[in-house]
């Protein structure tokens, strides 16, 4: 069967989902936490065969290591699942309830997005969370993982779907794609699919983005900035720039380009250039930035994601000039400001057009985890529906309940009655 | 200058019509309504050479009742205006608030979308209220009226327009586009606008959300259902039904499929038909309807939005089948079940993918001003972001910002700090 029909059994087995009680997800959760376990010796000699064929084909080492799923690894996606089942039920929420007239109640109440697709690299420990977050949040999931985690995926998926139906949820509800062909397929359901999350390279995001008509939640690029400003404390100036550069230097939130102002730019710059060296980072910048300390120059419409440890540098007479370059060249993922000074960090937080704006601290936090979210599917640079780090609450819609006892339009239209808005 | 260079300058304004404080947006909102109210004989002689035009080009009476602005219309415009200026600010509302750790705190922040498109029916009143809504949420507009209300659209934007700038808002947050050709460039501002709202018919809405890469808003197709079940009440349906179909028959939310309970079909169906035939409504029906009260033949698959006074009916074994029907056909707009028994329309409203879904009332009530919420930029059928009627909750995003002081995420990644979340 292809894809497209899956997709139509799985948007009939939506609702039942949607109407399966909190105990029935926590359980099949649980379910999943424990077969899991049980079968850890079995996960882990199929995780050795992506990994011996990762090794023959000469795969990278960062990604080598995101293949690996070891019992460090399975704990984690396990405490993950179980801090999961311990959140409150994101759906059947009541966020308005208001009396429109006499025996006329309106309720908006959460519920699930109905069938989402989530293409994502490498990383065997994220089929688990994202379908776990699936789950608890009543949405049907199409999982198409990477290639180079083929036998790890194909087992964890199969202890997880024979969970949900030894829980009781509904088969259709869930379903793999394995060949990188279904992707195209999956990406021409429409009809079928409310959302698609991607996860991966900038070029394959966008590859997703123009060739869909189902919206698509999540990034391609992160060029994150960090402005030194006139009030900065040099003490926490390096330390958050280097973080930002080094911690995870593949990761969307490292910071690719620095803006100084220009009146800390004779001092501060030597300093910066000595911890860039030290850390083993690569400078480039405009011409008055290199004339200064060196480095390679380029124009600032060079400026780009390096995702590498190479640094953009720029000089800005004013805040308001580094908030307009944010706006311009960056990908209103996270930026941050250096400051002490509370106004110009509130005007700096209030005009970047970013879903993360930070003061004195690293663009690395933007992430699921360090927001208390517990887990992720994702980050969103979009504005529209969940933006930044995208938890349960990204993974919910709602929709509105009228209760009346007879009433029509006309009676309101022609006078007869009246509205009596009260909420309740 | 092209509607692309005028979407770059106003992306460069919206920043600072974000952060206008609430009493410069009411200012605002106060001054269109005291110089709509000033220009009052300008705007009426104006809209009389829109609707001298319509009557030459022989405009159907229908659009000729819409395209008039009279006084009456203007006295509800300036209302709704001071009823906007009565609700609470939209923006900067701190929807989350938690301490990551010592010195580490992070809000959620509402803030606006900021710059929409919107394009829209022959109706001077729709300009100034999407005007309105977008002004009161610090959003940038860009509007494009019908052809048909060309003058009356001019003066209401200019009166419009001049306010703004007189109350010390940005100049370039609104836009008036007059050309239908300026459309298709609208479309490919994906760099520069944030958001589409198209208000107009099926094959219109349908082109823009085919053509352009900006997130659409809003609704295609209005294909609302109602089910007449077992436990149904006779004294409400036939009341329900007609006013559903009657009220407004060009509304999208008016009912253009009835389902009917089988079990209740010979006793209804002959209720029904007499009903309808009084109210000069067609019927259409699958071949089991039609050869007991007679009407056109015609197939499931031949349902459809008539916008007119035509009706598809359908007999259905269980609730169950209802529901299926209206998620394969409906098109999750708004879907009412007539019934007393409170289990059944519990699980219809649970099963049911639609944004609005009723129990014993009108499908007609899916509206902003008939939810209270003063008024609406549209509805939405998509799940993504706002659903059904949408007011300005649907015109707002939200930021993180996170206020550190020299925090980075190699401490927490090496267990040399330790989150503890705390909610402030």
């Amino acid at each position: 069967m292809g894809i497209k029909e899956e997709t139509i059994k799985m948007k009939a087995a939506a609702p039942y989902l949607a109407a399966s009680s909190v105990e029935q997800r926590n359980k099949a959760l649980l379910m999943v936490a424990e077969n899991l376990r049980a079968n850890a010796a079995k996960i882990f000699e199929e995780n050795k065969r992506d990994l011996a064929a990762a090794e023959e084909d000469h795969i990278a080492q960062a990604v080598k290591k995101r293949l690996k799923f070891d019992e460090g690894k399975l704990r984690d996606v396990i405490k993950g699942i179980e801090q999961l089942v311990a959140l409150p039920d994101p759906l059947g929420k009541v966020t308005l309830k208001r009396q429109l007239d006499e025996g006329l109640v309106l309720n908006r109440v959460s519920c699930p997005i109905g069938v989402i697709g989530v293409i994502f690299e490498a990383r065997p420990d994220a089929l688990v969370q994202i379908s776990s977050l699936c789950i608890k949040s009543g949405n049907c999931a199409i999982l198409k993982g990477g290639r180079e985690t083929t036998y790890t995926n194909r087992i964890l998926f199969q202890v997880i779907h024979d969970s949900i139906i030894d829980a009781g949820l509904p088969a259709d509800c869930m379903l793999q794609a394995e060949q990188h062909s279904e992707i195209d397929e999956l990406l021409s359901c429409h009809e079928t699919v409310d959302l698609l999350i991607p996860r991966g390279s900038n070029s394959f995001v966008q590859y997703i983005m123009n060739h869909t008509k189902i919206p698509v939640m999540g990034h391609a690029d992160g060029i994150c900035h960090i402005y030194v400003d006139r009030d900065y404390d040099p003490n926490k100036a390096i330390p958050i720039i280097i973080d930002a550069k080094t911690q995870y230097t593949a990761a969307c939130n490292a910071v690719e380009t620095l803006l100084i102002h220009r009146d800390i730019a004779g001092k501060f710059l030597p300093v910066l250039a000595k911890a860039l060296k030290e850390n083993g980072i690569t400078l480039r910048g405009t011409k008055e930035v290199t004339d200064l300390i060196g480095g390679e120059t380029i124009g600032e419409q060079e400026f780009k994601e390096y995702l590498d440890l190479i640094v953009s540098v720029k000089i800005v007479d004013t805040v308001n000039d580094a908030i307009a370059h944010i706006n311009k060249y960056g990908s209103h993922h996270t930026d941050s400001i250096i400051t002490e000074n509370a106004e110009t960090a509130e005007l700096f937080m209030q005009m970047v057009d970013s879903a993360g704006v930070y003061q004195n601290c690293s663009t690395r936090f933007a992430d699921g985890f360090r927001y208390g979210f517990g887990a992720e599917v994702g980050i969103s640079t979009g504005k529209i529906h969940a933006r930044g780090p995208v938890g349960l609450e990204g993974l919910v819609t709602y929709k509105y309940k009228l209760f009346g006892c007879g009433q029509i339009v006309d009676d309101y239209a022609t006078g007869k009655k009246e509205f009596h808005f009260k909420d309740l």
